[in-house]
């Protein structure tokens, strides 16, 4: 079982279950934080780049950190992030879209002077279709193994 | 009036209303997309790392971008993002604080083979104390300013 910094290794892969975006919800969360006519109008999407009508690209990203959440991928140990790297969206999230987020482990680093370290897991989020629509890699911090647990 | 790509330049700055963040609103927000402790529960949170209640990260960023919409930097165009560098979060968002954000033109690249160009602003967010809490630089497409219309 994942539990600690010492459980997790380079090229280590999660998935996350599915999750369907509503037409209500692309609404809802654009009112309130992405109040732009691509999120919120039908009609007015259709004469933008995004030809119709999308989820905010926080949104999306709001969602990934749900399905991040109930990966759990550093067990009973929250994500607690410093930031995110490399965060893109690309393409758009549509009314019904079915997505789920994939994650690899691609960076550990030990702290020198804490019992923890920083693990940065490349996440991808693709839709029912299997496209990529969003990626982003968040800079985590993880706590080592207690010194003399394993002697218990 | 900045209304194109061609009317932005380099170190241009814009500043937002403030905004203030609410206790409902952060267990809201975190009880649909960062159902973590430190966001829902007073007294399991004074025992994480962040010592008390913390909006998540991704609430902090949807603010941000609402505050963001509503500084209007590319005037009537609305905010395309291909994607964003350098998120950062650097202070807890307590309940009841008010924040607003503040931005830099920092890099503008016109593109070679449409009428647009892609403009780097480099937003940080500020609390009433000063301290800066986010820093995030998205990547947007701003259109140029259609050949000839000056001459019109």
């Amino acid at each position: 079982m994942i539990e600690w910094f010492d459980d997790l290794v380079l090229g280590m892969r999660f998935k996350s279950p599915d999750r369907q975006v509503t037409r209500e919800e692309i609404k809802r969360f654009a009112s309130e934080f992405d109040p732009q006519p691509y999120h919120l109008d039908e009609t007015a999407a259709e004469r933008t780049p995004l030809k119709g009508l999308a989820a905010s690209g926080w949104h999306t990203a709001a969602i990934a950190m749900r399905l991040a959440v109930e990966v759990r991928p550093f067990g009973p140990h929250p994500l607690l992030g410093l930031g995110v790297d490399d965060l893109r969206w690309l393409a758009p999230v549509r009314p019904g879209d079915v997505i789920h987020i994939e994650g690899e482990v691609v960076e550990m680093t030990p702290s020198k002077t804490k019992p923890q370290g920083v693990v940065r897991v490349k996440w991808t989020a693709f839709n029912q279709h299997g496209d990529p629509i969003y990626t982003f890699t968040p800079i985590a911090v993880v706590p080592r193994c207690p010194i003399g647990s394993t002697a218990l």
